[in-house]
């Protein structure tokens, strides 16, 4: 954060597209083009992909290699992989929480039914598997076994998270704590967002525990704000902009940081009426609930406490960052630099 | 098919029972026990593997790696991970399917609701792959890589077989050759169910493609026959000996073999009758419709016709399996043969 805010946005969107386009060139790569005996499956799997998304993940990736001295072929693999698992991620997680849109566009379940998105996100799971054996050949046996022991760790950590936050849901009398927020989020998201991304980089580039802890504490950090962010964005961001349904969280019913603050802040019968309406499955609540929901984060100045926490945590994340004196500057770690002030400022 | 079948399926059942109590251990092993920030995920993940199904593909691994020489141990984790990749099938397929039965008992999104067993099966299939890096220390690298490869392409043609079926489904007009039909349960069941049990049986025994070549299409022809007739006692067996719902592939417009060969049968009106019902959603179809189905099949003889198919399988499996005279007399290479029986002779 010792850049100002335009040359930093600059380069962010710039290393985002350049590693996107190389990332996007891979996983065509790797997923097969014959679909005569497939039912169409892969031309399913790379319409997410294809969507155009940011690329945040393999970009963390790359960058974090490159910035420890890594070279771009051994890391592109590893990069297009995480990609892959967050597609399929989020193919299943509209499926799981009943998405309408995603990139401007329909969900894969709202076009192609449930059955085949679930079996759409079971494939990109399956193709990741032999480009992370490629490694062997790639990185040598050492680096290539401890990524696939991170990926591993990343897919049972998602797991998990998202197993705490469906089952959130259905406990709806329950407010989480802050403390059990910042552990959902932890695991659902920064986990393999930030954490693994980072984590395989670096291993990529053949760092030890020693560069690697600090790092990883850097992506924790960051991790959770951008998460923070991302929930104050779905709430308050247009659709034009995030692509996604405006407000999703609050028909689906999810405890973010904003609805945790709020319904903390509110008075008896206010939260009694609020967990009326978040106990209602999707279908049953009105426009009129949602908008009781909305007031009452208005009232309390919810969005702003989240802001706020973000905010802490990503200042935390630039001094961690900071403070790792053995990474040398370089537009990498400018990147990563960029995108710590990114999580604080995009579309406030 | 050499031995009396008393004798046979006396050996089935308890090789069975031995290996499924050994899997059952192994994967108690490979499930964290600390449930405490995770929703009670790992609890769910259990739930299927602890209902007892018979635990036929792990006992394929073991059999075919101790019919070969290699070792227990060798052999337990990756028969459990096989058992665990079934287990999550089966959780996203029952989702997809709609089932309402499994191992007698309500399928996972019943009695959690779908966004939970997808994220079940996501997390068993996470779960999948430490104990396969595991092999690396238990067998050595080569044949933990060739092990980690099986098992790549046993989760990518799974998807694909998986995929065919639903595009059928969707395609209701079009009914398969049964070449077609032949091809989709390869993938979508034979090459998880036996093709890749025996192959990592045989390569945790240091098999080489000599020893493994005939034994897969041993392992081939065997699961088409198997599936085949899966499908009949879907549609004759009881609930009570099969655990799920009795005649569910009809209610969920599958193509089977029997339904296949009815359609083909059938003269033009019954047939425009019999697609109509197949178009209708499951929830749109009634009793009626079902009944109407289950007379065209009767009527043309599809179940017999299906029984005939699988034990012309069979008997081509046996033969495979008796020409394969590098793989000595021994309880191990029995179970494989009572396999065969079992396939021709079960609830007949």
């Amino acid at each position: 954060m010792n850049a100002p805010a335009p040359r930093h946005g600059d380069l962010l969107s710039g290393y985002l597209d350049e590693c996107q386009s190389l990332v996007l060139d891979e996983i065509r790569a790797i997923v097969p083009r014959d679909d005569r005996h497939t039912g169409g499956l892969y031309e399913l799997i790379v319409d997410y992909p294809l969507r155009g998304g940011k690329g945040l993940r393999p970009a963390l990736c790359i960058s974090t290699c490159r910035a420890l001295g890594g070279s771009l072929a051994g890391v592109l693999r590893s990069a297009a992989v995480l990609e892959l698992y967050h597609n399929a991620f989020l193919v299943h997680d509209d499926v799981e929480d009943g998405s309408e849109k995603r990139r401007h566009e329909a969900t894969l379940h709202r076009l192609h039914g449930v059955p085949i998105a679930v079996n759409v996100g079971d494939g990109m799971l399956a193709l990741t598997l032999r480009p992370l054996l490629d490694n062997m050949r790639i990185l040598g046996m050492g680096r290539a076994l401890r990524i696939l022991e991170a990926v591993a760790d990343m897919a049972r950590e998602s797991a998990e998270g998202q197993m705490l936050e469906l089952d959130w849901i259905r406990r709806v009398e329950w407010t989480p704590a802050e403390r059990d927020y910042v552990r959902m989020v932890y695991k659902k998201s920064a986990f393999y967002t930030f954490v693994t991304p980072v984590s395989v980089g670096a291993i990529a580039a053949g760092a030890g525990p020693e560069r690697i802890v600090p790092l990883r504490r850097f992506a924790t950090q960051i991790g959770v704000a951008f998460q923070i962010q991302d929930d104050v964005l779905n709430l308050a961001g247009e659709e034009s902009s995030t692509g996604k349904e405006a407000g999703g969280d609050l028909w689906e019913g999810k405890h973010t940081l904003i609805l945790i603050h709020a319904l903390r802040s509110a008075l008896a019968p206010e939260r009694g009426r609020a967990l009326e309406i978040l106990r209602k499955p999707r279908v049953a609540k009105t426009e009129a609930d949602v908008r009781f929901l909305r007031r009452l984060i208005e009232r309390h100045g919810s969005v702003e406490y989240a802001w706020a926490a973000a905010e802490r945590r990503a200042r935390r994340a630039a001094r961690t960052l900071g403070a790792c004196r053995d990474v040398p500057p370089s537009v990498h770690r400018g990147f990563l630099e960029a995108v710590v002030d990114y999580v604080v400022t995009r579309d406030r």
